[in-house]
């Protein structure tokens, strides 16, 4: 660190630190609404709401490199007054893990909460890839029961229709990381001796995605060279190993109980296979009694993110209509939310493992999906605008405006310089404001105002007339002045 | 900074850093309730949504000291990888600045917005005093018409009632700083070799709340010996100027009009102070036209909190009813929330001035407000409780629950370890829940299920009776299953 003097700076620059950015009116309104959507089913379903502060201890966070003075990347860290290092949260999970250790004699058990807000991550902002960024997650705390899992699936699959999802645009799988033990069990891969194979398997199997099939199974055996020329060393599995495991990834049949039957095969006598692929018939049987069939929520092996992470079901929502891709090329919209079970959450805290499951929506690819999706006939429309004509007579303005609002309607004075009429009408515009209200003296003599469609005028601006004076008066009409408020309704109600 | 290498730590400790706290269930929820009201009020009043990172450079929020290697206290400051340095925000308004300076030209002139969200402040935590806390603001950024800080005073006083502070409990209190200015004129305070006695001024007025009158005085002369015998050195004015400078402090009158007209006298002819006479006089005028008479809004030169900071009106918001302090005597509620105009908020940036008003709502002190003042007739039910008789059937209890859900009713099935049935009682109990269901195998066959009122049983044991098994059975019936969703329902409107 630099210990010169810097010079006092000119003039800051106006701008957030890179890979921070700042959401204005609509952005803000559709997220909100989007959360509140979320929640309440959230709330619905007996889950509680949380917040937890956005500083956590560097300790309860897990982050902390005892040879370092500074905790490791990843995190935004500091050092409080009495030196101890805090830290921005990264997730929503390491904070319900602390808050659940502190709280638990305190807490209903099971513990079901919810929680929104953003999370920080101090990594190299990219093309949409923010330092903050929004999550949304429910988890149920301190109870083994697939059942739990199950609930999760259900309420991911009412999620996503309830915010506009619809059903057939979306699909909740399931695997189980139990599963895949049990099919490293039979492949000879369970030893204590074998935790780097096994490290490199699951490695493997996460890249699925981008690898295909080829690149796993050349990972799963010597090794593979990319395309820069690097090369990765394999698992050195046998040929048969290695069909093994492929044979998981590619378990997936035409029921769930077949795809389960498929996974019997596979894990044969493992006794944690057989337990994972019976939490899976479970899962099924479940789901499929409150009505969410394969078509909602799906036993799918082929599910591998998280698999490392996870210990036992894992879930992942994705949404299978087509997008275009920066090449504009079609692809699918892809995953939107994804979580699972994880049984050594509270561990690190009390000693105790506690089983939890949970899901954790990505706020801003779903909002994005919906963006592509949806065609926003919710637009957020702009304030009533009622324009300036004197001066002297703004607490006039102001009454009208508070007579409009007091009938449920947005609505605003003009505040800016009213001397140039043409400004003020640019003003409604930049709002996207429907309607503006005139009152001169002519008008506040003859007890009349003028009503100014905008919607209307900004459609009549776009058709071919030379008959400019026509298109102006057509927009604009006058109604007597007690009948304000019930004249702008009807221009608001007909132009939805 | 200790470079020795750090032990491992054994296991965290489950806690938030010091002067964090975490917020569970119904605090949430009540929050959440009363920003949705106070938002919706803003934006009804055209004010659009506003969300900016909550991490800024230490630049833009004008808190680095050029010769330190650290920003100083009272932000959280770090540096980024390559070392400028980044903070955490500690109010809303330095953000609006920044994102008004880097936004301008595509932002409506003028730009009302509003913000809502956490701040953070590095400062010694203590009862009651967090290091995170909400704010909730409204500003109005590029327009200098004091039509806009009678908007912002109209707007508090329907904030106030919206969220369920009755009429005649709170006012909103104006005063202009620009009076002052010209109160200092005539004492002969204006040249510029008075600039220390100026603010010595503003820092003993700012004192009146806690140091009365005469301590007031006392560092309007000489000066003041405390309690603890420290002294603190005075503004050395004459009798003459403190009777001046104590007369605008005073001069609050019986009507808005007599109180304007007192400051008129004060001011004499100092051309900025008739000026902030006439301002007071132009926004007592537009908020009685809008029906806000001076029970509601008030000018009251005893408002004297911000005036060293705000450029033109102030403007505070209290809550005028008692409570009991720590010692159990009663006092005014007192402040809320608080604001004024400061026209200098842009130009650190661009250079140029831009003027702006706004309010910022204490978000803590009116929830505390609210809970004091209002009984909770809407305390946060817990969901209804599908207990768990038979494990082996969690499928259709599932099934019962989706079908509460589907009804609009909150509800959970039971997924602790069924075994113990009592369990599952206190579970209830810990979740507040109304209702619980109970199907058991005799149920099952029998076509119905148990209901069992928790709320009645709650208040049955409270009751003076031996007869323990009428108490029991009291709060229990037995319903038809395919009744069961209409039942609840009724229940739940009962015990409203």
């Amino acid at each position: 660190m630099a210990k010169t003097k810097q010079k006092k700076p000119q003039r800051p620059k106006a701008a957030p630190p890179r890979g921070f950015r700042d959401y204005f009116g609509p952005e803000v309104i559709h997220r909100q609404e989007m959360l509140r959507t979320i929640t309440g089913i959230y709330h619905q379903y007996g889950f509680d709401p949380l917040e937890s502060s956005a500083v956590e201890t560097v300790e309860a966070l897990g982050k902390f490199l005892p040879d370092v003075d500074r905790p490791n990347e990843g995190v935004f860290a500091w050092q409080d007054d009495d030196e101890s290092w805090m830290a921005l949260r990264y997730d929503l999970t390491a904070p319900l893990a602390r808050v659940y250790a502190q709280h638990r004699n305190d807490l209903p058990t099971p513990y079901r909460r919810y929680a929104v807000g953003p999370v920080w991550r101090n990594e190299k902002p990219g093309p949409g890839r923010f330092r903050q960024f929004y999550q949304c997650d429910a988890d149920t705390v301190g109870t083994p029961t697939v059942a739990a899992d199950a609930e999760i699936c259900a309420m991911l699959a009412d999620v996503l229709e309830g915010v506009g999802i619809q059903r057939g645009d979306y699909i909740v799988r399931v695997n189980n990381r139990k599963v895949l033990n049990g099919v490293m069990e039979v492949a000879g891969l369970s030893g204590e001796d074998k935790e780097v194979e096994r490290g490199i398997v699951l490695r493997a199997i996460d890249k699925l995605d981008r690898l295909g099939q080829d690149g796993v199974r050349a990972l799963l055996g010597e090794g593979r060279k990319d395309a820069s020329g690097d090369y990765t060393k394999g698992a050195g599995l046998g040929a048969e190993q290695t069909d093994i495991v492929m044979g998981f990834v590619g378990a997936l049949r035409d029921s769930n109980a077949a795809t389960c039957a498929r996974l019997g095969e596979l894990v044969g006598s493992s006794t944690i296979g057989l337990q994972g692929v019976q939490e899976l018939e479970r899962i099924a049987e479940m789901v499929e009694a409150q009505g969410y069939g394969p078509d909602r929520a799906l036993i799918d092996p082929s599910v591998v993110r998280g698999l490392g992470y996870y210990t036992g079901p894992v879930y992942e929502a994705e949404l299978t209509f087509e997008v275009l891709d920066e090449k504009g090329r079609p692809r699918q919209f892809g995953s939107v939310a994804g979580g699972g079970r994880y049984d050594d959450l509270v561990k690190r805290f009390t000693g105790q493992e506690v089983p939890a499951t949970g899901v954790s929506i990505g706020v801003d690819r779903l909002l994005a999906a919906l963006d592509n999706r949806l065609t926003r006939a919710d637009e957020v429309a702009g304030p009533v605008i009622v324009t300036v004509m004197d001066r002297d007579r703004m607490a006039d303005y102001q009454s009208m405006v508070a007579e409009l609002r007091n009938a449920g309607i947005r609505a605003e004075v003009y505040l800016g310089n009213p001397k140039n009429f043409g400004n003020q009408l640019k003003y409604a515009d930049t709002r996207n404001s429907p309607v503006a209200i005139i009152e001169g003296a002519q008008e506040k003599e003859n007890g009349i105002v003028q009503i100014k469609d905008l919607a209307l005028g900004a459609r009549l601006a776009k058709e071919i007339t030379s008959n400019e004076e026509w298109k102006q008066n057509a927009a604009q009409f006058e109604v007597s002045r007690a009948d304000l408020v019930s004249e702008v309704r009807e221009l608001l109600a007909r132009a939805k």
